[in-house]
């Protein structure tokens, strides 16, 4: 007898009780201003991910030695963002009841605000490490609160000041930097400093929060709003590893890849392969 | 002295208290549940119009003849459905106000709603002429009764019954078409009975509704969700030529272009040369 | 307990027991001398689909009142013709076996033999209808006997004479029509003729074979070999509504999706509409 | 020993003292206005043509029983318009004085004045014929009277009143049409009258230039300024039949295919069917 | 009242009396041999960058602390070189009677020529400074004297020897750099040397040309001839700074951004914002 | 009298007898995996090269200093691998034979094999120098042994234990590595270790292949299967020259460029700029 058409990213077919760490993904992007398309994200990377291999190089290790489990894609309406960040903070509170990690595929950024709304119920001392090219910390984006421009703000804003540390930094108004000195921790350009941070968060639960526009467009070109002047790969791939080995990270999310801006298709192979040694990494 | 940079469609560039016609772009497509880009329509169509001849042989008359102001795009949050929809509403209402004929240039088809509301408001009686691939006839779309596939079933909510007549019609759920049965007038997939139709609607105010999409994917790629087995580019334009000289037409719309959709650019021209077409039709 | 990522074509999640229809996707193209991106076609049809209504307009009929299974594509080794064309004609052997109708999703053309080898073990007295730009009635191509370019020669010789008609055709070298003429009916440009064909063919099982370049390259530019002067998408529509209401269709495929080579995405859209409408159709 | 690479278009490898037609290629495009890119055309058939059949189906007969040379692109000084004109005028009159039909592959339009200016004093009755979206009948386009725009106004002031017939205009400004009305025979949308012509032509030594943009952008996409509303692929093939059957055509031109802009390759496959025709009917 | 639809580079909305410097458009590549399409680089500009922010992290100001007039594109004849240069000359010989600084947006490099010749009017004393991959110091390319392959060398003819110093120089024939060792400065590779001409130019009047294609194709795809091996997009923003803290600038250009070819869209935001810095920097 | 339409890569347009280096292409990807489109590899570099000067600033050295044949591009049957891999070697042995180095252009990298096959027939003791993103040690690929995955494990079993040194090595399976350790030397990441290799090879006959993906795909996009953290153009170059100049390198490859999928067109030209460095700094 055949078997119906299963389609996860590449060597994530533990079972759901086995599985330490679950996928899932939020296909959303309705608040994107300037160019959409990181609906388009999770789908393309479990797609594409079968380009690669699930041996590491980097680490010695291999995908298949760990069990996580995808559970696919929400399907969220277009347009109601209250309505599609609730069915993401459920799907994230489903996994954290049954004592998996929950990591997050989007998606635009604002889908982050789910989930740390369902983590920080679980864990009321979460701090969130954010790498991004854009602080992401205004009051609201054309009158809107709920937006891919203030998804940090909100986030602080409900855990508390100076729980966000952010990295990579090179965009914003002026008015973001100036409340983020009173908020958050900012490091501009890179992730000088992450060493100091990550002894501060060590006993911490962590929300690692991943804007992959983190890095210069020459190594990701697709994503909604390329920012020159960031990281490198391997650079992003220190600071992840650096990450998921000195501290307690209970969730995670990878977001902003919008395939369709990207035609080589290597933006999206390289999101496959930061996110393979992701789930290596985190055993 | 220099002046500013200004950017009109083609030959629109009457003083605005001169004009009869009045354009205006609403750059939104957060409920677009398929493909994005919509939102880049009515720039793509100031922009590539110079590639354009002002004078029509279709109608052996030119733009330059005829008034018509183009008052640029609106700035409508993304993700914020409601709060667009109130600026459209707002940006016709004022057209409306100054005696002259809004023309809008979506954006997805949800737009249309914006307009509709502002003009049933000063015509009561208003009826509408619907050219489109899909029937836009749903309750809600995942939940959302703001969608880009329940402005129609909106529209007619809000004028009453058999208000609207829609032509071109080849895709919707069973749901939809067992609705529209009892409270618009359907055609299916082209222009057959349109002449019927103009004479019932002769002495009404119309509004005509124009989702570029009504065309086969041939002659317009660029679009969210093509449909094939539409009608020609010539069909298309005739259907147009004889509305707009039979009836009286209070406002108007052209939506659902999405240029990045079709790199070789076509879909834009085509869309230029319907605008163009209609201003000089509209007289 | 969250479920597992399953994707299957729009509305074909039947169970494997009861559906009447199974589809499978053969990603090869390692014989497609010009431009290859078959191998993604069944794939394209797959995730795209759910830009589509399961509603046809055309028949009255959904497809969710239907029975279909789809088993997923075959994992097929590149560049070892022989192999891959084995397990085609396994898969298609077990469906056989199990009392349904197999439905093959290509990749290049070539795929259709392993499926007719199976088919015709089965029913020894099967027949052919072949739509097509190309002849593919080639003895070889570059000393390939396994070759797109030979692939109906191939099934030609292995039914015997006169056992294949073909129609839409508007290419092939002098040698290939010579051969033709003795072995085959060919019928040039369009469906004339077919009417008469499908009598003859009536009391037959019959494969049908659906080689999308029969479409107009305006119509469906995402292919391989697109040949300019072919068939509109609806002509195509009508001509498979009359084959599948008039003969006893026992196997079929649509083939030579090469969705990347159509960046529009109307191309595979197109596919995935006539995929619909076959099903319906087929009962 | 091995030889060098040649590249030529398909199957046109006769010797050139046997060779009854020789192709040419003018790869200009400096006066293009809207998109540039015609530049690439005549190399992009050569390289493409290896995907067609050397056969044609509509003619029963094969371009290798023909004997065709194809001497290359010329090499053009891009931005001086007159040196360029210059060079083609000089392959054109080599051409003609070595007894043989000279085919001009574009390039954009402006490159036929290099061509007539030579054939005319070859052949001083000559008559154009020009299949075309655009009337390319202004006296300058910003200024500059060497221009695709003025390509024909050009021809016609050098031939003489009413020397040119064009088919299938649906583009130019109002005092394009104006002065055509006095100076050459104008059809507009199609080829309606083209047989009427042809009689006055029969006996007249005829320069058939078609610009590829005569046919409706859903056939022909890769052209710098696409215009809705034109021919489709077997209307303009069974034109160029009719002409060639009919009148003497003693050299002739195919021009503005931008390659590029038509990411799906099938504007170059088009064109080179085209071709492929055109030079089996030449004989 | 309606206003009409304006559209600046981002913030450079000041008054033109106001103005300290002022951007002007050259939409023209007539004599790109190689790939065109510059001539859509200061209009893509002006869209896209709506998608930055006006606040510079890297400096710590804001744009619209500044008063920049954008004054839109000349309109250019393509294919008549001479009267596009002698538009171009016009405007910057405006802007600098006004008493501001012109800032030209290419375009091909050599529309600089023009600007050139209108400032070294102004300042006999001037010294240019140029970075790019390409030497430009050909004495004629195809025979053309005027093309993007000899723009420096006609400055360099018209300002005198060693008036000009070029960095990152990387492709050239062997002719060029021969030339330019006698009449220019010229440093292979990088900005290695800078500040050492930066010593010598501090009391001179200087004209900045950037020419994108400086940047490693990595970072800056979007130009006509990418050339491998060059410097990243800090290296160049730091030697940017570095000229705009030192010397006198006092008109300056960005040229060479030919946003289609990378569809990415990286090339233009990377193109607004070095443009944001330069003209933040110029205070 | 005119003369046929030659294409070579720029300037190897040497006399065969006077040729010390002749290029072959191997227009052949049939057992790609992943994203074919090698095949138009060769092609591609011939025919943009013309974008690229024969000068090399780097070597001081300009290419048409030396004598260069190009031998075209081999016709090979689409998957049938022995065979195509038959003529590969065909052609390696006779340019052999005539005293010359053979030069093959993919095309995927399974053609390497063909080549090493007749060069190791001339140089029993051949080392190989592997320049790589993958490992390419597998026994077999979905049980296919003459695989793109394999090759290197081929030619390693042909050649002997440890005569293959391969670096930049950053993704391969489990048991790839397991293998590799046994039978070649490998270097992860980069060329670390790489005079160290040469001064073993010194004094050996030596076969370089480059397989372009080595190349970081900020660098590199144009390629099958992109592997983010790879080596820069300028640490390739000088890895090359290093090779070049310190052993006795008798034939040599440059693979996997695949042009269609860099709609940039920098890849095929980075490709090109290789190819001229080397082919001046093998003399």
């Amino acid at each position: 007898m055949l078997s119906r058409n299963i389609e996860t990213f590449l060597g994530c077919d533990a079972d759901y009780q086995a599985a330490a760490t679950v996928l899932y993904g939020a296909p959303f992007d309705s608040t994107t201003s300037f160019r959409p398309g990181a609906r388009f994200g999770s789908r393309a990377m479990r797609q594409e991910s079968y380009g690669l291999e699930t041996y590491s190089p980097y680490q010695g290790r291999d995908l298949t030695d760990y069990a996580v489990f995808d559970s696919g894609d929400l399907e969220l309406p277009f347009g109601d963002t209250e309505a599609a960040l609730a069915q993401i903070r459920e799907r994230a509170a489903t996994i954290l009841k049954d004592g998996k990690r929950p990591f997050l595929l989007g998606g635009e950024h604002l889908v982050t605000l789910g989930a740390v709304q369902a983590v920080v119920k679980v864990y009321p001392d979460l701090h969130i490490l954010h790498f991004d090219a854009h602080a992401d910390l205004r009051d609201d984006y054309l009158g809107a609160k709920l937006s891919h421009a203030s998804v940090i703000r909100r986030c602080a804003e409900l855990l508390g000041d100076y729980r966000v540390s952010q990295f990579g930094i090179r965009s914003g108004d002026k008015a973001e930097f100036h409340w983020g000195e009173n908020h958050v921790h900012t490091r501009l350009f890179d992730f000088t400093g992450l060493s100091h941070t990550l002894d501060i968060f060590a006993d911490k639960p962590v929300y690692l929060t991943v804007d992959l526009d983190v890095l210069d467009p020459a190594y990701f070109p697709g994503t909604g709003t390329p920012e020159a002047g960031g990281v490198t790969f391997l650079e992003l791939l220190d600071a992840i590893f650096l990450v998921l080995s000195q501290t307690n990270v209970v969730a995670c999310d990878l977001v902003e890849l919008a395939p369709t801006l990207d035609p080589t298709g290597v933006s999206t192979a390289t999101a496959c392969k930061l996110l393979r040694e992701m789930l290596i990494a985190l055993g």
